[in-house]
């Protein structure tokens, strides 16, 4: 949706289908959106460098990923003009805004993933 | 993973692709684990009502998210011995703490929306 076609009357809700805000939601808890904000909310990284923080990402989709969060201005990539080229990727005021928010989820995560793992043993094994 | 094979020494992190903190990560950042975690925090739903308040969402995929919720211990379903039959999904307190965080970022990103989309206008003029 282009911002031309925004009635301003129009309140933003995730729960509609048709409505822009759920690409956006979708755009910062993407698997690797969520992982790249994360770590830019640390520091500024190059793209070697995030690709080897972030377990698991392709070339491909740290680059597709960073491309979406670029265009969205939740990260700011500078390139440096020098031999041989450096590109930094840097989070943005927004795209701090939403890391905070992210983090706060994945630390909680990552905090509640043992209870998680037993609750899930606790339900097959009511079930087998 | 099992819980047996949980080595206790183990620091959970999003960033390793082999920690299983990441999976659990995904469910409640997946695009209908989000809205649904959202929903039950205002109340306690049936499926049809959820269907209908989820815009989009299959019954298939309702049913599947549902189903991964309630293994992780975040929803509890509640069958009641009724005719016709009636069942009930709830938050358990583990699901409340989710929820409450995956919402700040979703109305976040309600707030953000408009921003956003003149970010991507802006960014797809640049270069075209």
């Amino acid at each position: 949706m282009s911002v031309s076609a925004w009635d301003p009357s129009m309140k933003p809700d995730v729960n509609d289908a048709m409505c822009p805000s759920r690409g956006v939601l979708e755009h910062v808890t993407s698997r690797w959106g969520v992982l790249i904000l994360i770590a830019l909310l640390e520091r500024s990284y190059r793209f070697s460098e995030l690709r080897r923080h972030v377990g698991g990402v392709s070339e491909k989709m740290l680059a597709q990923t960073l491309q979406n969060l670029e265009r969205d201005g939740f990260v700011h990539r500078d390139a440096k003009p020098v031999i041989p080229p450096r590109v930094d990727y840097t989070l943005t005021d927004l795209g701090r805004e939403a890391a905070e928010r992210v983090r706060a989820l994945a630390l909680w995560t990552e905090k509640r993933t043992l209870t998680v793992l037993e609750n899930r043993e606790e339900y097959d094994k009511a079930r087998s």
